[in-house]
C-alpha cells in the first residue's frame, strides 16, 4: 500500500493505538479479548471507549488543564456505553504520560499536581465502579472528601502515594513509571511485535501481584493467578486451563490491562513498529 | 454508569462507530472478525483504520472538499498500516451520507458529483489493492484515466453508473442507496441490537450476490455462496461449517461488509440504540 502513513501523529492517536492494542491481544487471562466478553462488558465497550477518548487525550497532549481535570474529562467522555468501567485505571497512566510527552516529563507533571488535581481525581473515581474498600479514609462515595483534601492539602500525587501499597497503577506515580517503562523495553525487544503484547501480559501476570485481584479477592487468590501463570510461563499448564480458570473465579486482572497500555503507549512513542 | 453520554456526537464519531460494530460482529462467514483473521489482514488493521479515519470523516461532515477527494483523503489517511485495502468501499458509502447528512442529502450530493470527483476517485483506487478487471476500459492502473475521464466528461456517478451492475458498492449510489437503506431498517427492527449485525449479513448473504465474490471468483461460487448462505439461515448448516467453507475457497464476503457499514451508519444517524 502506498500513500502517506497518517496513524499515528499525535501522541492521543498513540494512546488510543495502545489502548486498541491491548485489548485486542489474545489470549489474556481472565481479561476482555476477542475470545472473551463479560456479560456486562464486552469487546465494543473497551473500543467504544478508545474512540471516544479521541477529544480528551488530545486536551491533555495541548495540557489544556490540569492532570485531575484532564482524567476527569477522559472517564467522563468515555462512559458513553453500558459497559461500566473501561480505561480508568489506563487513563491515570495515559494522561500523565502524554501530558509530559513521556517519562520524564511525566514524572515532572506528578510532582507538579496540585490539590485541586487530586479533588477532579475523585470526582472522576465517582463516576466508575472501580471496586474500593468501603472503610477507606477517602472512600470517594463520601460526600465529605473533596473537603479532606483540601483541609489536608493534599496533592494528587500524595493521593497515589497513599494508594501506592495496594494499588499498581498509583504506584507507578510514585516510581517513576517503572512498569510500563520495563513493558515498553520488553516490547521493543520482543522479536515478534504482532504477539508481543500477548507475552508482555503473560509475563506480568507471572511476576506481579494485580492489585485489582487482591482489592476483589484478596491476596492468597492474588497469589495463586500469579503462580499459575508462572507454570504457564514453565509450559506446565496451557495459557487456555489459565484462562478458563480465571473465569471460573471471576479474576480479571485489570490493573495489569493498564500496565501494559502505559507500555505499549511508550513503546510507540520510541517507534515500536508494532505492525511489522 | 453516570455522567454525560459523549460519544457519538458527530456524524464522524457515528461513521467511526459504525465501522466498529461490523468488524467486531460475529461469526461472519468468510470476513475477518472477533474469530478470525487473514494472515495479511488482521482485526487490528480494520480498527487502526476506523482510528485513523477519524480526521477525514470529520472533513467529509464540514464538507471541505468534493465527494472524490473527501474519499481520496480517507483512503490515504488509512492506508497506514500493512493489512491492505480496509475500508476502500466503506466510504464510498459512507463519505457521500456523512456528506449528504443521510439518504435525501447523499442522493443530492452523488448527483451533484463532478469529473474532478471522478479523477480523484481514481486517485483513491490507484492507493488500494482492490482487484480490478484487467480488461476493463476504466483500468485504474491506466494513467490516462484521468484524461479518458475529462475527455468524456464523466463525473462520478457516471463513473458508479458505470460500474452498477458488477458492483454492489457503486450501485448504491444509483438507487438511492436501497441495500444501505433496507439495511437500517433491518437493524432498526430487529429486538436484539446486540447480535443484530451479524444477523443482517447472514440476511444480505443469503439474498444478495456480493460482486467483490463474482470479481474474484465468477458468479457460480458467488451463487453458491449465497446458497449456502440461505441453508444456514434454514437450518441446515451452521454458521460455522459456511465460514470454514468460505475460508477454505478464499472467499470474503467484502462487498457485503460496505454494505453493512453503511446500513450501521444510517441506523445510528436515525438512533438506533446498539448498545442496548
Amino acid at each position: 500500500m502506498s500513500g502517506r502513513c497518517a496513524f499515528p501523529v499525535s501522541r492521543a492517536e498513540r494512546a488510543q493505538l495502545a489502548m486498541v492494542l491491548e485489548v485486542l491481544a489474545s489470549p489474556k487471562p481472565g481479561n476482555v479479548d476477542r475470545c472473551h466478553d463479560y456479560p456486562e462488558t464486552r469487546l465494543e465497550h473497551f473500543i467504544v471507549s478508545t474512540l471516544a477518548a479521541h477529544t480528551p487525550l488530545q486536551a491533555a497532549e495541548s495540557r489544556s488543564a490540569g492532570l485531575g481535570s484532564l482524567i476527569e474529562e477522559a472517564v467522563r467522555a468515555t462512559s458513553c456505553h453500558t459497559g461500566g468501567n473501561t480505561h480508568f485505571g489506563a487513563f491515570l497512566l495515559l494522561v500523565p504520560l502524554i501530558y509530559g510527552g513521556g517519562i520524564d516529563g511525566a514524572r515532572r507533571a506528578v510532582r507538579e499536581s496540585t490539590v485541586e488535581d487530586a479533588v477532579a481525581f475523585y470526582r472522576a473515581f465517582a463516576l466508575t465502579r472501580v471496586k474500593v474498600n468501603a472503610t477507606d479514609e477517602l472512600d470517594v462515595n463520601d460526600p465529605g472528601a473533596a473537603d479532606f483534601l483540601r483541609r489536608r492539602g493534599m496533592t494528587l500525587l500524595d493521593v497515589m502515594e497513599y494508594s501506592a501499597e495496594r494499588d499498581m497503577v498509583a504506584r507507578e506515580w510514585t516510581n517513576g513509571f517503572a512498569l510500563c517503562s520495563n513493558g515498553a523495553r520488553t516490547l521493543r525487544e520482543d522479536p515478534e511485535p504482532r504477539t508481543a503484547v500477548r507475552r508482555l501480559f503473560l509475563s506480568l501476570l507471572a511476576t506481579e501481584l494485580d492489585t485489582f485481584i487482591v482489592k476483589k479477592h484478596g491476596i492468597a487468590l492474588a497469589e495463586e493467578t500469579r503462580m499459575r501463570a508462572v507454570s504457564v510461563r514453565e509450559g506446565l499448564q496451557t495459557v487456555a486451563s489459565l484462562d478458563d480458570w480465571c473465569i471460573e473465579h471471576d479474576i480479571n486482572p485489570g490493573s495489569l490491562a493498564d500496565i501494559v497500555i502505559g507500555a505499549i503507549y511508550l513503546a510507540l512513542e520510541e517507534g515500536w513498529a508494532w505492525d511489522s
